[in-house]
């Protein structure tokens, strides 16, 4: 057996760093979401890239599959492992090799999570902004194109790395992209690689955008009597192009479980948070015109402040809404699911979802990042109920026919995995047939996690 | 001969969009550099995509090379044909298709112009940023994936195309990207035909990002002791997050030339031109923010206005540089190149750079988009004195060498084309082959505009 080869030289090159204890497998596999688990053969930690680069050549060797692991947050079945085969951890290679404060950037080694590299610049006036929830690691929010609340203002992953180091299926070593802020000098394959959810290779460097942290960060909050509402307000405080970070959209159910969870006390209506990043100078007349805005879309009182423990208290509820909506439905099990869908449609497509939802009976709380058009529903079901099972899974194909109809995409910010790839040919058609012989060509014979993104 | 038998069908397709002409085949090839020019054996001029489909799939059956025509002004040869071929001229598809002020987007063909579509937006209060100077077409500027002046606040076309529509090699039509502003389901196919000089297929509908008109602009120009504390003073401009559009550096040979031209006045010295984009209540400051960051770097006095006028005259003069600088240096040809480096090394790039110029004793005045960390020389050479050539071609030589050495790219925004096709593999080493299998896999016989961006 083939696998069988690869481990014991693995056992032999790295004899602490190789696993086929179950409970280590299981680790390294899908444990979010309802997929079944599918545990690797072995987990094999590597340490550097060169390593990375000699234990791929072994598996393309043997036709092993290798799937790249950083922090297991991941959740669409992106770390399963349907033919088997290895998980390459990368979380010990957790270095931050370079800060400049001139170029605003950071090079980091792939296992570094993002609240590491935050803690690494906090006392430099710089930050790194993608925010995707869970403490991710960055070369797998690379490899995903993860984003969250800030990519309104600071954009995803696809618009903050600048350069990475991939080693290619065949043990190759090689570089996308470019420190200088722009190129036009050949195929961008920077971009290729991110979001390739490591079909394509393994990151094993990469190059971030960093930001200087806003001199002040003011917070609101504000109620709508409807989602149409709310998401008008959004368009046009989009268009007027204050310094929105963070646009975050609760329905009437998640504010309810965040009242319940974090006691903030809001009307059960649907409400949007803000966050505005601006100079002192700029910031006061921002909040003024962002609350004009609101008003005009009938908004409802407009809390504002910029005091840190009033804004700590707001984000830490949003932060803490998977375990507030969790609290709320003990004993069942959040499937979490993400579309995103042009800003013109947002409305119409929350709406819709809505409607379904009580039709279908589910509970289903909406939380979006809708200054993006992006939008979850976590999705409460009980697991032994195999009806409710299939009507949840009904619901959330639907919400992806819907997003497709509507020009918008299976996923903003989760990635396909195995989750979404029967979406694939709903939304892009011939291409993905393009995205087929790309893969032939740079993998042949398919071993860089298998079964992920393209629909088999 | 197979162009032949293909030009025969078209002609009975096209009977009036088929031309043999010699004067009309010099037109579609390269004009602007030093390269030879290559005429293709015939043009022929496609009105809608599914022509487009018709045409490549007649080349491709033939292995004729098909050559995409926008508005003629790409600069590294990019619309040579050194093998042959045809010209596929798709300026006839200039149709603004959509406009979304909702999503802040433009559905455009490929042949319509940045020009044109601002004249198009002029009464929505949206405007699109991209300027390369030339008015191009915008399928041009998304295959050499252009930027200019305003890149520094609104990116390049890598950042401003949504959604492609493409033919590839073999005819086939398909989509790239997402009509949502972000997403994360599958391959990255939109930047990869983005840049790729119509190497990858022919680009025949494209959706850009549009942007609110500021409320005010306001333009400023300083001149500097030197080109270091001139860029010392951009990174720190940059830094502190000014809504900077536009930051021109202008050496002293420049400024001569502009004085001449276009009666600036200015000093003899280093200089930066500025544009700040803002609203009414924080202009003020942020340009007050601008001249103290200038004056600690040594800036002379600050040229501050919002008056329409001045600020015309201001941009205008830049607009008009290349033909100041060829005005001042009668019967020679300009030769435009460009580098971009990162931020952190761009002082030091182009004072060494204007050292060599010096020693190489040639005329190239030089003029950045320095935000970027990109510039331009314009080297002004007499094309009947050979050793004036081949000096000429050693210096754009060691300066692509010089920007790649400090971790930049042999050009920021004119592509690779002919011209810098030799600087790949310095520049990308093993990545050079990972494109090379792209573009096997996308085009195994070579027909879209082959000898173009990989080395021969």
């Amino acid at each position: 057996m083939s696998t069988a080869k690869v481990v014991a030289a693995f056992r032999e090159r790295f004899p602490d760093r190789v696993s086929t204890a179950a409970a280590v497998r299981e680790h390294h596999c899908q444990t979010v979401t309802w997929l079944p688990r599918q545990p690797p053969e072995a987990v094999v930690t590597a340490e550097d890239t060169g390593e990375v680069s000699w234990i791929v050549a072994r598996c393309a060797e043997h036709g092993v599959p290798v799937i790249p692991f950083g922090a297991g947050s991941s959740l669409e079945g992106q770390l399963n492992a349907p033919r088997g085969g290895i998980c390459l951890d990368l979380s010990k290679m957790d270095k931050v090799l370079r800060v400049s404060a001139d170029d605003l950037t950071a090079t980091v080694q792939p296992g570094v999570t993002r609240e590491e590299l935050n803690r690494r610049l906090r006392d430099s006036g710089l930050f790194f902004p993608v925010d995707p929830g869970a403490n991710a690691s960055l070369g797998g929010m690379a490899s995903t194109r993860a984003s969250g609340t800030n990519a309104v203002r600071y954009g995803t992953m696809r618009e903050n790395v600048r350069e990475l180091e991939v080693v290619l299926p065949d043990g190759r070593i090689t570089r996308a992209g470019s420190l200088a802020r722009k190129s036009s000098a050949g195929y961008d394959l920077a971009h290729l690689f991110v979001g390739a959810e490591g079909t394509l290779g393994v990151i094993t460097e990469l190059t971030v955008r960093l930001y200087q942290v806003p001199e002040r960060i003011g917070s609101g909050v504000c109620s709508f009597p409807s989602v149409h509402a709310a998401c008008r307000a959004v368009t046009d405080a989009l268009a007027a192009g204050l310094g929105l970070a963070r646009i975050e959209l609760l329905d009437e159910a998640s504010v309810r479980a965040c009242n319940e969870y974090s006691g903030l006390g809001l009307d059960e209506k649907v409400h949007l948070f803000f966050e505005l990043h601006a100079t002192d100078a700029v910031l006061p007349s921002e909040a003024r015109l962002l609350g004009e805005i609101l008003a005009e879309h009938g908004g409802g009182r407009f809390e504002w402040s910029t005091d840190q423990a009033a804004r700590t208290k707001l984000w830490r509820a949003r932060h803490d809404a998977w375990w507030a909506i969790h609290a709320r439905y003990p004993g069942r099990k959040g499937i979490p699911t993400d579309v995103c869908v042009p800003i013109s449609r947002l409305a119409e497509c929350v709406e819709l979802t809505q409607q379904d939802i009580l039709a279908t009976g589910a509970d289903a709380p909406i939380i979006g990042h809708v200054g993006d058009g992006n939008f979850h529903l976590l999705v409460m079901i009980d697991e032994s109920d195999a009806a409710v099972v299939t009507r949840a899974r009904e619901l959330v194909h639907r919400l992806t026919e819907r997003a497709i109809a509507m020009g918008g995409t299976c996923t903003g910010e989760h990635g396909v995995g195995q989750g979404k790839a029967g979406a694939m040919v709903l939304e892009h058609g011939a291409a993905v047939d393009v995205m087929r012989e790309i893969k032939r060509a740079l993998d042949p014979r398919d071993i860089m996690n298998p079964g992920k993104i393209l629909p088999v």
